[in-house]
């Protein structure tokens, strides 16, 4: 084996893993972009299936595009009877992403990906599927109900919310799950994705990919910060409390989560964005508590540590206003996602070498093995 | 962000990724050892618990312990009968990878990892229950039978033989099978083990990171090499046939699957051990085709080619004379391996950064977005 070269960061940090005409995430200016256009000025303007068809499909559709290819989501919206049985063995205490995971992978012995050829139809499966496993399991575990995973809802935000509540949301609430969509779409070599993209190295199949990378973004380094955010908000019962609680938990150096970023300096450029929008909501449900604390919180933070917000903080309240449990952040996170993974496993198909690095061998010098009675 | 230093190679080829005690690939010498044994010793002095002993524990076990260990998976082996109805679910002609892979991520919505502190209990199941994930399947979906799921075979290789053939295996077939499961249980930063390593780094539960290491054996270019290279040897008669059709298939440059490595330069430490328990085997049943066209094939890409057998040539043919079913071969790899995952699991947890590289941006610079009816 040829020297291999040692560099410093562990974890890969600031080392090249590949190329990607997908995103660009810090750089200065807009921050965070698909694809050339801007996050913020994609949340205003599109809907979620706009952004995962300019991701999947390279380009924004015009209108005729749009509106066949939310037909065709709409047409990939049911679930298959062996998957509604196995959702149905999964225990209403078990992780929400262990069901994404289950879920997509028995998709996968279900419907496989025969060929590449198949990979943008598996990839719109998969996107027009996940809300309807999540809530299917979701309400049979917790509620007992079989619910029907066919809605009329024009798109993928609305279908969710429509099979979370059992009934038609508002436009409002339609609206901020779109852009919640899209600001989680994508966030180039993150860990899940890269984990997606060395499973795709394999050519193995795209449920794999997808698969393997609801494992990764399962882990509290990852995915989850909104859940842990929003178990802090709801800790407090006004703004004052918060800053009180806060400066202690600050003092014993307690972990706050939803705070600065790996890759972001400055600001996230998705929390300017989730934020207007959590305000709205409190205004529409007559809240008085959790967006106040969120704010005495963010406030706080930053006099005290100069940290800002990343988009998980305000996601928090922002769901919540939506009635959404808790426990279903993530898997909502896994909904977004899958469209940058499978544009990435794409990406990697296209000019593939499979990804296998080296190691840096720490252990103990060759040596014979005893014979099991003289250990 | 700081800027990404740009190496060389796609596919991380010559990077260091981190550290690692388990293994060693490719060096001068020994060519591939466990914890500084050289695996073709421990092929020939150690059966399989012994050698996950050694990577999961930290050193081979003595008499004792070896004998709580393999009484403690004996224990391991059933089925919940949750996931038994979901391998019911999946049909004959499933990839049976994509079997191993939602078995693995079921197990973890029923018996889930609740702290790192039950992680070797987490390995040490899937190591005992891997054989029975796949043979209960295979079994069902191809016979229509519903197995048992306990043997009373004292270790892994004897257990999967007997739930394959509902029968007590030889010695000599416990043998070879203890000797493969050796043989493939540990490789260094291979593609599958690099990916349970990602995924590990965001602090995920080891089920997630096993579920996705399966899904990256999966692919044809990682796993698999063993199922081509029945699928070649079995298509001749003879010797002389096989030489004559693999110098067309050589002339038109088709793959040959089964020969040279990524990383072994000369030859692959594992092949001479295989192939002469293949050889015990073809003597066995009394083989006057598939071994000798083996080494007819194995002679030629030789004195073709200057390419060498690796692990899984000779694999094939040892597999088959044990009757086992082409399409279980890559399970195999499975149980075999699972070893090693959940060993480099352990060590990422012990000293974790999670893994997040750097991309090259090569898309469009930043463009506004346009609205829906001037596209």
């Amino acid at each position: 084996m040829a020297e291999a070269k040692v560099l410093g960061g562990a974890g890969l940090r600031g080392q090249v893993a590949g190329q990607t005409e997908l995103c660009t995430v810090g750089k200065t200016g807009a921050g965070l972009t698909y694809r050339g256009y801007d996050v913020r000025e994609l949340a205003e303007k599109c809907c979620f299936e706009e952004v995962a068809y300019l991701l999947l499909y390279g380009a924004l559709p015009n209108k005729s595009q749009l509106a066949v290819y939310k037909e065709k989501l709409q047409g990939l919206r049911g679930l298959p009877l062996e998957l509604k049985e196995v959702l149905e063995r999964i225990p209403a205490d078990a992780h929400p992403m262990d069901v994404m995971r289950t879920g997509a992978s028995m998709l996968g012995t279900l419907e496989p990906e025969l060929s590449f050829e198949q990979q943008r139809d598996v990839a719109d499966r998969l996107l027009a599927v996940f809300p309807a496993i999540m809530c299917y399991w979701y309400r049979y575990s917790h509620d007992g109900v079989r619910i029907d995973t066919i809605t009329d809802e024009d798109g993928i935000a609305g279908h969710f919310l429509h099979l979370l509540h059992s009934k038609r949301p508002s436009e409002l609430h339609v609206r901020v799950m779109n852009v919640s969509l899209i600001l989680y779409a994508e966030h180039e070599f993150n860990a899940s994705t890269f984990t997606a993209r060395v499973c795709a190295s394999t050519l193995s199949d795209l449920y794999s990919c997808v698969t393997g990378a609801i494992g990764s973004l399962r882990g509290p380094l990852h995915g989850g910060a909104n859940e842990a955010a929003m178990e802090l908000i709801e800790r407090f019962s006004s703004p004052e409390e918060a800053v009180t609680e806060l400066l202690a938990m600050l003092a014993r150096k307690d972990k706050i989560m939803g705070f600065g970023h790996a890759i972001y300096k400055e600001s996230d450029p998705r929390n300017e964005v989730i934020k207007q929008w959590s305000q709205r909501l409190a205004e529409e449900v007559g809240d008085s508590v959790l967006f106040p604390v969120s704010v005495a919180i963010d406030e706080t933070m930053w006099a005290q540590k100069k940290l800002f917000p990343n988009a998980d903080f305000y996601h928090a309240s922002a769901y919540h206003f939506m009635g959404i449990p808790t426990k279903l952040f993530t898997p909502i996170f896994v909904c977004s996602r899958t469209s940058g993974w499978t544009a990435h496993v794409f990406e990697q198909r296209a000019n593939n070498r499979i990804i296998r690095p080296s190691a840096d061998y720490i252990g103990v010098e060759q040596r014979a093995v005893p014979a099991l009675d003289q250990r």
